[in-house]
Parts: C-alpha cells; structure tokens; sequence
C-alpha cells in the first residue's frame, strides 16, 4: 500500500482527488495540507468524506511521513515552491496547477505574468495525458497533470492532426461548467449572475491554450494554432469543447471515425461516440468524443467531467501509472447517466 | 411629472428600481446614490439601462434636487440614518430594507441585532402592502417596503386568518430564488455550491419572521405566531411559499376559495389561483396565491418574483398611491409567462 | 387603433406575441386562433395574461373580422396554406415560422424537405430584420420573421462581412435556452436529461443556416458560407452565439468597434457592448453584439432573448413599422438585468 | 458470484440497478428486461456503461437463468404480475415500483386506484430500509423497495416519533429533483416550463404518504398522520424532505440530536449532520438528517439522491443483506462533494 499526500487539500481539485483516493484499493491517503483549516479533520471540511477518512488537515507535509506520491493542488504560482523540495526528497509529484504545464521559461513567463523558478524540473516534466503519453508518464517523477479544458479540446483534435486531414488551425468553443472556476465565490460565478446565462470570459488569452498547442505538438509533430473561447454555463459539472477545424482532404465521417477508432479504440476511458453526453460522464473519468464532417470543415467534440477527467481523476490515473498500479485502479466506474 | 430619487443604486433593488422608474410614465428617475460608482452614468454599471437613463450616481441626494419621493435601498441599519432628514425635509420615503418593518423598537432590536435610532419615524411608517393597507399608505410619508418572502407568506396568510377559518399557527416553508440574497458573491451564492441544491438557512430565525405576524395582526386582528424556514433554490427570480395552517372547521376547497376570491377578486397584481406558476409571474409586479384543503390543514401558495412584487414593483406600486399616481402605472405588464 | 390576429396562439411563439400585443399602446388583439383551445378564453391558457386580454380562442380567422394584420405563428408547412387567402384578402402577414424565409423554391425545398406551394409569396416576402432591411419592412405586405439563431448570428456578422474585413467563411457556435425549442415536451428537452448538460444537435444541418447567408448577401453583398452548430444549454431564454471568422487584413479591435458603431449607433434595440450579457436583454427586444480581434480570427457575438427579438419581439417591431407606428411602439423596456 | 436480473431496465430506476451492480464485487448482473430494446446491448442504450456490461436486453427473463434475485424496475401495475411467478420459482425479489409497500390490500386500492391482484406476496413482503428493518430485510424474500420521497421523510422523522418527543402529525415539504418523475417527457418536466421555477403537485395525495405512516408505525408504533407536498425543483438528482412536527415537551436542540445520534451513530449511510447538503450524497447511497428546534416545533430535514438511496442504491443495499453480502459491498463510495 502506497502513502501518498496532498497540498492544497481544501480547493476543489484537492477535495475531488480527497474523494478518489479515499476508496483507492492500492494507496493510502496518509496526509492532506491546508493553511486555513489545519488541525481540522478532513471530513469537518469536507463532510460528505465522513466515513472514509479522518486524516487531519496539517499546514505542511513533512518529508518523514515516507510519502511515495505528492499531488501539489494549489494555485499557480505556489506549486513551484513546493515542487523542488519533494523532487530532491525522492518523492514522486503530480502537480494540478499549470506550473509544469509548459516546457519553455519564456512561454511561461508570456502566459502567467512572472517567471518561472524551478526551470529544471519545468523541462523534465511529463504532460499527464495518458492516452497519448502513457509511457512517458509510467517513467515521470514529476507530472503536470493537463488543465480541464485543454484536455477534452487535445482529446478531441490531436488524433486527426496527426492522421494529417486537417488544417493546423483549431478554434475551440468551450463550454464549462461552474465548478472549473474553482471554490472562491466571485460575481462571475454568483448564482443570479450566472445562473441563466452563458459567459465568455479570457477570450483568446486563456492559460489552456499554449499547453493545447504543445501537446498536439509533441503527439503529432504538427504546429498547431489554437484559439480557444471559454465560456461558463450553468451547470456544476462538465466540459463540452466544439472545436472547429479545416479538412485539408475530402473525407467521410467514417474515414474519420476509423482515424478516433485507432486510437481510442481499446482505451478504457476514452471514447468515440456518436453523440456526446455530459450526462453519460459525470462523476467519472471517462470522456466522450465524436466528430461531424460539415463541408469542408470538421467539428470535433470533447466531452469530460471537469474535476474528474479534466483534475483529478486524470491525476489518479497518472498517479496509477507512475506507481506501477492497474490504470484504472480507484477510477473504474462508469457516468452517472442521469 | 414628480421628480424621485433612488439612495443605493448599485444592489439589486436599486438597480430593479432603476429598471421600472426609467419607463414610467408619470414620474422622472431625476437622482440615484451610490458611494462605488459616483461619478458614472447609471447605464455605465446597469448597461442593460443603456438608452433609458443617462443619469449619473452621486454620492449623495441633495435635498435642493427639489424632489418628491426617495426610495432607500440601503443593507438594513443605513436607512434609519438616511431617512430622517429626508422627512424633515418634507419628503416622501419608501424605504426597502428592513429599517422600518417593525413598530416596536424592542421587537426591532431583537431581530435586528442593534438598537433603532429613529423610533418616531419607526412607529409613523406604514407597511406598504398595498392590498392590504392600500388607504393607509395613500395618507403615508414613511412607508416600509415589505419583505420580498415576508408579502408572499403573508398574501398567502392573511384572508384566511381574517375569515377565522384557521388556528393562528403557520408554517412556511419559503423557497426563494437566488437574486433574493443580493448582489455580494458568498459560499452560499456561488454557483458549484448552490446550483443543484436547496439551502435551508437561517431555519426559523429570518428577519421577515416579526414582520410577517405584525402584518397579519394589523390585517385581521389575530395574533399570527410565524415559523419560517426560507431555502434558496437554483432559479435566479421567484419565491413559493408553501404556508401550513391549521383548520378551525370543516370547510371545502370550494369555502377557502371563496375568502380569497373576497379578497382578491377585484385586485389587479394578486390572483387567486388553481395552480401558482413562478413563471406566470416572473417580471412583473402579479402575485399568485393558490391553495388546498388536505384532511384538517390547509396549504397556501404564496408566488411571486422576488425583486418586482417581493420588492422594487411592489415599492413603486406605493409610490404610485403615496403620489396620486395610478396604482398600476408604470408596472401594468404581464409576467414573462415563459 | 389597428386591429390584428393571430394564427397559432397556443405555442410559445403564439403566446409571447399575445403577451406584448396585450399591453401594444397602438393595436389591439382582436382575433387569436387554436384548434385544441377554441372556445377557451386565452387567459385560460395562458393565465399569466389575465386581467390584459379576454378574448376567446377561435377555430379559423374570418376574414370579416377586419384585420389589419395577421401573424401567422404555426409550424413551418402550415403558414404557407394560410397565408395567401390572407394576402388576398388585404391582410398584412408576419409569418414567424420559417415559411417564407428563403426565396428560392429549391433552397427551400432542399432545406425543408418538402415542396414550396406559395411561390408567389415566397418571392415577394420581406426578411423581416429592421436594423438591415428596415425600408423594405416599412413597404411590405408579406414579412418573413427571422429564426431566433439567425438574428443572433446575421447581427454579429452581417456589419462586418458588408465592411469587407473577414472572408466569407463564418462558423457560429449557437447556445440556445430551451423555450427556443418549442413548447412540446420531447426527451431532449426533458429536465433530466437536458438540465446539466449541453446537447449539440442538427449539427451543420439547422434550417436557420441558409436564411443566414441569404440575409448577409442581401445585406452586405458577400456570399457568405455558414456552418451553424446549434447546442441546447439549460437556461430558458437567450441564446449567445459566437461566430468565427477569419480577419483579411490587420485590423485591431477599434477598427472593428467603428464598423459596429457605424451600423448600430443610432440603433434602439441593438447595442455594440463590451461584455455582451444574456441577462441584460432577457425579456426585452434588445440584442447584444461584440466582438475580439484574436491574431488572425474575429470572433463575434450575437446576444439575445430568443422569444423577443429572436421571435415575437421582432415581429412586433416589423408590425410597427409596417403600419407606420413609431418602431419601438408596445416593445420599448430595457431588459431585466438580473 | 450470485446472479440477478433487471426486469424493466430501460427506465431511470433500471438504468441506475445496472450502473450500480455492473462494478458490484459480489454479484453478476447476468439478465435485463426491456420490451422496447429487446435484443440491444445494455450499453447500446445506456451508453454510459459501455466497458462494464454487454449484456443484452430480453423481452422476458426465463427462470432458467438460475438467478438468485430479481430487480422489479417497472411501473406501478405491473410488477405484482411479474412477482408471483419468481416467488414461486424460489427467486427473491427486490421490487421498487409501489406495489408491495402497503400492506392492507384496500389501502392499496385506495391510494392506487386499482385492486391488488398477489394480496399472500403484500402480507409477506418487506419494507426495504435497512436503517429501520434491517433484521426483517436479511430474512426476506420479497422485499418493497421504498419510495424516494418516503426514504427522506422516515429517516428524518422515525427516531423522534419513536422517541415519543413530538405529536403524530407531520407536514412534510418535500423537494425533488426532476429525474424522480422517471424518463417519460411530460409538460411538468419540459425544460422551458420547470427550469426556473418550483411546481407542487399531487398536494396531500402522493401515493408515498400512505408507505410513510406504515413505516413510522411498524417502527416506533406511532400511528403517524402525514401530510406530504412533493415540489419539483430544477435539479437533476436530490431530494431535500423539511419535515415539521410539534413537540410535546420542551427540549433542546442537544437533546433531540442525542435522538439522532442514537439511532444513527452507527449507520454507514445515514449521518445526522448540522447542515444538511444535497451536492454531499448525490452520486451516493448517503443520506443526511438534521434538525432544528424553533420554539414548539420541530423541523426535521431528510436529504438524499432520489436514484440512489432513494431508489435503486438502496434496493442494492437490500439485496446485500438479503444474499448475506456485507451490506456496504457495491454502493460504498462517498458522495460527490461538489
């Protein structure tokens, strides 16, 4: 039985990843950081754990506790003074935030507003997108675990950039629900403001879209040049990303399906559909994604529970690989469906 | 045309207020207050005014405006400093916060948690529900705004209380939409918490509590004894209440209906009706009220939207009266129906 | 006091344009049609109109009744077997089915699926959207009102395709409210299914599509080619539409707020914004447009109440022109804002 | 490994057994009914479980399957014709349609307005809530599955009608969530009619009350007196139950929590808890209760999700103790949280 521990425990990715790994057959959850409510139990925070753990919240994780595994949940910009530490103390990280999300300094530094300090491990770490790099993830020591939207838009387009049938150019409409935006109340996510509406917020300067940018890249080889529109809707869990591309090629909506049945095919989580359903993937890791050729152009879409798929679901399963554990372990139940 | 003025623009019964005074045909929105946004035009912060009112936010009302009503839409405890120099200075007041309710500065100090500055005003103040008290706030200089749950409770409450039919027990069980708490983000407002819930709160201690049994004593003479449990449901506009009483006697739906249909058959914003309907109502100042004889209780529906007959409609309906207006100027549209 | 009817009051359609033409300072209601309702009053129906109208549900208009104007509010294949007796008889029609949206009889036919038996008509009706076709409105007989998802998107596009700044390609990513779906229940507008989720449907197929790049030739002169993904998303009026395109010269976004500014400046109901807000327009014929320059691609949106200016508000502001009543005569309150 | 089967597997409750037991440990779901989809795979129609069951559906389950225990999804009706048979043929049977949860065959008819047509397997069957019977549930051989409102109003009030501090009366004002009324499109669940707004119905006459008083009486031999308004809310999953009582003797919050505690302290799905919270046990087989003295009554809550301990997690439950299981086996993670 693995330890593992977070930082950042009282955020949503950090009470999502609380809940998965709380029924995890193969890890233990041994220890949990939170500023504000260390001494507290976990489930004083977040009772609906109640039952399942009653490790207490503790303001830092120390390095004897014998840790295997370190999901860092902060914000971004605090996970890289965390990071350097638990890699030279020999313990394997995943990190939630976008810190290691980008491989060049520079393009950090563009898309974050401050420089980045820990540029070794910045340059070591493995994207955690296990569909397209589950075997560099198996041998990581530091994971960056993909952001929400950027993996159900890299889902829904890095196989077809790489079968070659389209353009390099992606605009991805994407459509969140509320709980992406994290746990500070703020007017955007106000009920009466957002609750009937539909907003678009950091149009075509979202952090999501340099990381898209370089994972098609390292999967495809292609340069891809992504404009991505987030847009909040009224709902708590889900992502729907419709992401526009141009055929370079006359192909049917078979010859596509042939080119996401290749490569999705036997994955477990992951699936070609015919129509996409949020529904279908709540409350689980697994994602959805279909495609419609319309002319000349093609709609891919990429459907995902946010806090599973897209946060923490996604980190256990790298967390599973990197720990040599069953993929699926701890994650293996299907959608809600309703 | 009479010249009014609104202190506390930016919250969301200042800015409803704003919405129903700046088509009005027969008063002019000529002065609104607000300490954030002095200096801005009211549409530059309520941009969907954009082409209805060009007047800026002041800090202050300057009694020189010359004008003849103000509406304080003040947090509870700013009014009772705002209004007495407004009645010195000869000027009507409706006020919408909670302020002046109450008659009894006792009863106000215990709900309200500090002393009341302005008593004599307090015991003047008229409680503005005008099928009720309609000629008493024709004669008013003070009125107070009822409560948005506080009038749907008590619309649904008071006929039959006043026919004798029921013990003098209720229990209303209040859901509310989310604009009802206001403008300021907060845990309970925020969207990943509240959208696919209902939250009980301030269980049988919520402020609207004394003024609803005040109301129902000065209507019918019976001295109501109130339990409220007000809930937030994830709609952005519109209260029922479902109010529990005890029947005295046997009666049949056909009696009940009777005393309302007594009450309110001649009323243009209050229906007796087979099946209240929120949408029936949303975006106007109309009421529903609706109700069942079960075994020896009686249940009565009490719906309406929150910001218009629950507060800004209602208050401009007052106006209308305070001013010789016609009561239903400037607020005679059906709801959305949809 | 213009006398007008409609045909096909029971749908939601039907019902918005009784609730505005209820309280319409100009005309009056006189004539309402339902097989399923006649006899009933409409406010039975639809009871959020009591105390505005009276009038019964009638099988068939009688064309005895002197109307001046009929809207003919019922399926598309149903107003084309209406229509030409009317238009016979004297009668202006506003057809908000989609009828005689398109004037060629094979574009119609290849869209609808069926054979076009009024071409005559087809060919005279006017596409009734007055910030482009406003002349035109004022002379016709026959008005074709515009689909909710083509209004939303013909605003946001048409001003700059006539500028010349874009190529003639436009993908529109739609989200729609369910009202906008009609008032039959159908599993996908079942609660459960649709209510945390958003539903992609007639992908690249939706009969708006043509009428979109008819309106925009009129208009602007450019052939425009339009992909339309509509997406059913769980709120119940509005729809915000993104629409992309590609920018052919370096322009920056103040170039393109002056192209808008030119357009909709002097506009009433349409208003070029920053932030563009479904709420600020819900339950008003107003419409939102804005837009970002990002690198290469414009996107631009389109925002409005689907059952106002996306429907009945729309065809409203075309019967006031077509009588000569002063435009904004029964329509003109800002939205609800909250 | 035990093998069960669904009749009825297409429906909400059907489509929840098969999410529930396809991960179950212990069990094979190893049959599946459904007349429409007779010869599709499950997952064909439930996509959700594509990767965890393939199993087809069949018109009929034949006996010699050999299974162990059958699920009974269907209507009201029609499960007593389905139930007689399995008994005879030495199958247990869980059913969760209203059929077998009176046990006076005239109450029955009263409240379901036909006759019962299996009056021995009525007498025999037992009320399947473990926290209450669970004794009774292990030695079972039919067992009615309670009703989704019932659940939430028993729990909530059971222990302090037994602990004999309140009268027998009881008003409960239940709130559900949509995917309760079942997945049939009807007018009360279109999306445009119930999404904004609160709708009661079957006021004082759902059929869960009758099961409700049963249930409190077996277990505290008060013979309760219940009246329940069930009112559908605009979320998909959970049910909020706001039970009022009237005490009998004075006691305080702390002594009625020492009632709860008492009879929940133990119980892995049942936590009495300060604020109850849907978001916490929905996608779960939890349940909260909590409480509220306000002056002479009490007001109990009873939250749960209506699919799942509400419904089909609480008929696995069941079937855990009935095939000598441990009773947590297959349903044993924590709600969602968020």
């Amino acid at each position: 039985m693995d330890k593992v521990g977070i930082i950042g425990g009282t955020g949503y990715t950090g009470s999502e990843l609380s809940r998965l790994l709380c029924t995890h057959p193969d890890v233990e959850l041994a220890a949990l950081t939170s500023r504000q409510n260390a001494g507290k139990k976990v489930s004083d925070i977040h009772t609906f754990l109640k039952g399942y753990s009653d490790i207490p919240f503790t303001e830092k994780i120390s390095e004897t506790k014998d840790l295997d595994m370190v999901f860092v949940a902060t914000p971004h910009g605090v996970a890289m003074e965390e990071v350097p530490r638990l890699v030279e103390a020999g313990i394997k990280v995943i990190d939630l935030s976008g810190d290691y999300r980008l491989h060049d300094v520079k393009e950090y530094s563009k898309w974050y507003g401050h420089e980045h300090t820990d540029p070794k491990n910045l340059q070591d770490a493995v994207y955690g997108l296990p569909e397209l790099f589950r075997e560099k993830i198996k041998k990581a020591d530091i994971v960056a675990n993909p952001g929400c939207y950027a993996t159900s838009v890299i889902l829904a387009c890095a196989p077809v950039m790489k079968a070659g049938v389209v353009d390099n150019d992606i605009t991805a409409d994407a459509k969140s629900g509320t709980s992406g935006a994290g746990m500070v109340p703020s007017p955007r996510l106000h009920h009466p403001f957002c609750g009937e509406s539909v907003i678009p917020y950091s149009v075509g300067t979202h952090r999501h879209t340099p990381e898209i940018e370089d994972a098609i890249g390292m999967f495809s080889g292609v340069d891809a040049d992504v404009t991505m529109i987030p847009q909040l809707i009224p709902i708590v869990r889900g992502i729907l990303s419709s992401c526009y591309m141009k055929l370079n090629k006359e192909v049917s909506d078979e010859d596509i399906s042939k080119i996401y049945d290749k490569q999705y095919g036997k994955e477990h989580f992951v699936h070609y559909v015919k129509e996409p359903s949020i529904r279908a993937v709540v409350g689980s890791n697994h994602a959805h994604v279909s495609s419609n050729v319309i002319g000349s152009k093609l709609v891919a879409f990429g459907v995902l529970d946010n806090l599973v798929k897209g946060a923490s679901g996604q980190a256990v399963q790298c967390m599973n690989l990197m720990l040599g554990k069953k993929e699926t372990s701890g994650i293996d139940n299907p959608g809600l469906g309703v």
